[in-house]
């Protein structure tokens, strides 16, 4: 038995609301030594105040040592085993610039390159054309037809954009049509089994149609597809936990991912306190909520610690609004660490936290790093954190007799 | 290579005891905001000075947040993956009244109900007939005779009862005959696999004759049968650890559960004392001791927390006896946490002591929850205890040159 299939046994039609606060890239590092990481030095008498009646651990995202991406960090704290459920590029892309993808999608990361007269490709990134210039060629795509499947061309950054093919009985078992060299034609698209040969076929009409479109494009007369890929088998927040879950976010990546566990995705918030505000109107209409907050990620990617440190400190004060709805649990976590000091995504756990009535104390006094190795919850799986919230919301049955 | 056989080709013939001491349901909670739990409220100066000598940790019984009842909590405690080995609840229950199963035995957990003319069920839990009366009426089912097969039939408590077919061929794969509501007649046994077939062909012969037989009774006229299930299939203690082990409990379901697991039943101990008295009579005939203490969890179900701190003090009592005995390998643990606080288990991990020779000092100098969790053991999954028990007894070779 594995443990979704032990959750969907054992989960209760009612219980406490939950709330699930990732602060993206939380997780730091100090920049001196003996110093503090970026968690440590802000000042944080609000999440303080929850460490001291709740309990801290913290969070592998995927295994020891291993630095994930927002779409395996997310999916480990939605509760997937990320190393089972594999978001495939083209999806992820999709999920990137907000493509609700349907069942019978698939979705291809395509990328604009320039070839030569012979047709071999010159640069496979089109002199990384800007996004602007991009889109509008991208735009020019649009009119591409094909008979039996409804097609969607949309606009990436610089030299990417997605390509989604919808229709029945399309197979994502396709090879990518990028050579990874130059001096070479694109490569023919093709197929790993049965069900990819008629994406195949639909893929060479549609670089075939582009090309005759491209043709006068100074920049980006060709393209390359990678990475195609139907929308990942998982079972929804409504099968799998009984949850009836919202999605408050504010970039279209986080709401990608949270559509593909089934979450309703609530309001069009662009700020923090929008999303604040959405929560409270949402309260009643749901049992789950996942908040997201982007820029402890963005100023750990610059580089910029004291930046970081400050956005910590703008978290820090709306967490009483989330409290003021007396959540039953209230997690505050990460999908990843992003210390400023590696100004990139890193492999060091996540600390997290957890504020329920059934939450048993650990005697901290803080939030952060160094605290949080001392945590009652230890060190765990990002995966076994759906399970524990579900457990500190009263919503899980007894496992056997 | 999985942990079992991992196990069993490092074995060694000989080395010394260990004692489990398994205080059911011993983890809690804090009852007031700051205050202690049960275990951390109680006065235990011989597991205190337990923990200055062992090491400690967090045993997490199945995995984060989920809650074990007694069958599950047990078998991880004695080293089976609770997810793997699944004791159905034919075999739960006949083990919860001392039933010794047998190999080709299959255990059917029965209700009684009533019908009315018609033959459809009316109350689906006879009224909860009092135990008392259930067991006279239960004793009327005795007479029933199938060729070919013994049957065993055996009061539980109110409307329940127990029904062990013994015969060759007798496969568990069958429905429940329950339809789980009224007027509807009792459903016929069905065979989900070819081995149930013979089952179900004996099942529908008993329940017609219980039916004649019970035609007159105004409490209980009908009966449903649920759980079919065979003794689970586990390897036993001396396969695994090549241990001789012995069970000194109180309480049948105890001893049923270790007796799966091939433990030796040792003694009709009803006190503490008596445990501690065949303890000190078995010492040189056995390897291993599970010692099981049942009224730490009876009086966390009652929701007492004053009275849970009082049965850790009488468990702390005896601590001495034991120690007295010098065993190699002390285990001092629980199947769960039941804190009265939430009168019931619960998915907290529980507080694990080793007390060896080969124990790592973890500067520890009291047993409870708030110290466990900078135990040197760390948090780990209960089925790990068994391999550190017979690390810590020195009973396993190296693997690996």
């Amino acid at each position: 038995m594995d443990v979704h299939d032990l959750i969907k046994s054992l989960k209760e039609p009612d219980g406490g609301k939950i709330v699930m606060l990732v602060s993206d890239g939380i997780g730091g590092l100090p920049i001196t030594p003996g110093g503090p990481t970026e968690l440590e030095a802000a000042n944080t008498p609000n999440l303080d105040a929850l460490a001291k009646v709740g309990v801290q651990g913290l969070s592998l995202p995927i295994k020891p040592g291993i630095t994930p991406g927002s779409g395996p960090g997310h999916l480990g704290l939605f509760g997937y085993d990320p190393l089972k459920f594999i978001i495939g590029r083209g999806a992820l892309e999709a999920a990137g610039i907000g493509f609700q993808m349907q069942e019978n999608d698939v979705a291809i990361r395509c990328n604009f390159c320039t070839t030569d007269a012979d047709g071999n490709i010159t640069d496979r990134r089109a002199g990384r054309i800007p996004s602007d210039e991009s889109a509008k060629v991208v735009e020019t795509l649009k009119v591409i037809k094909i008979p039996g499947v409804e097609i969607f061309v949309e606009p990436v950054k610089e030299h990417r954009f997605v390509v989604v093919f919808r229709g029945d009985g399309l197979g994502d078992g396709v090879a990518d049509t990028d050579p990874q060299r130059t001096g070479v034609p694109v490569l023919d698209p093709v197929a790993h089994d049965e069900a990819g040969k008629k994406t195949v076929e639909i893929a060479k009409e549609f670089h075939a149609q582009a090309v005759k479109i491209l043709a006068n494009q100074p920049k980006a007369n060709n393209h390359t597809m990678r990475g195609f890929a139907k929308k990942p088998h998982m079972p929804s927040y409504e099968e799998l936990y009984g949850l009836k879950a919202a999605c408050i976010a504010v970039y279209p990546m986080y709401k990608g991912l949270a559509s593909f566990a089934g979450m309703t995705l609530v309001g069009e918030a662009t700020t923090l306190q929008e999303q604040m505000d959405i929560l409270r109107q949402a309260w009643n209409d749901y049992d789950f909520f996942f908040i997201h907050f982007k820029y402890t990620d963005s100023r750990g990617e610059d580089g910029n610690f004291d930046e970081k440190v400050k956005m910590i400190e703008e978290l820090d004060k709306v967490i009483p609004q989330i409290s003021a709805l007396k959540p039953d649990c209230f997690i505050v976590t990460g999908d990843h660490s992003t210390p400023a000091k590696m100004a990139s995504h890193s492999f060091h756990p996540v600390p997290t936290l957890i504020v329920s009535d059934l939450a048993r104390p650990d005697m901290l006094e803080q939030y952060g790093e160094k605290w949080a190795i001392c945590g009652g919850l230890g060190q765990f799986e990002a995966q076994y954190l759906m399970p524990l919230a579900m457990a500190h919301a009263n919503r899980l049955g007894k496992f056997g007799a």
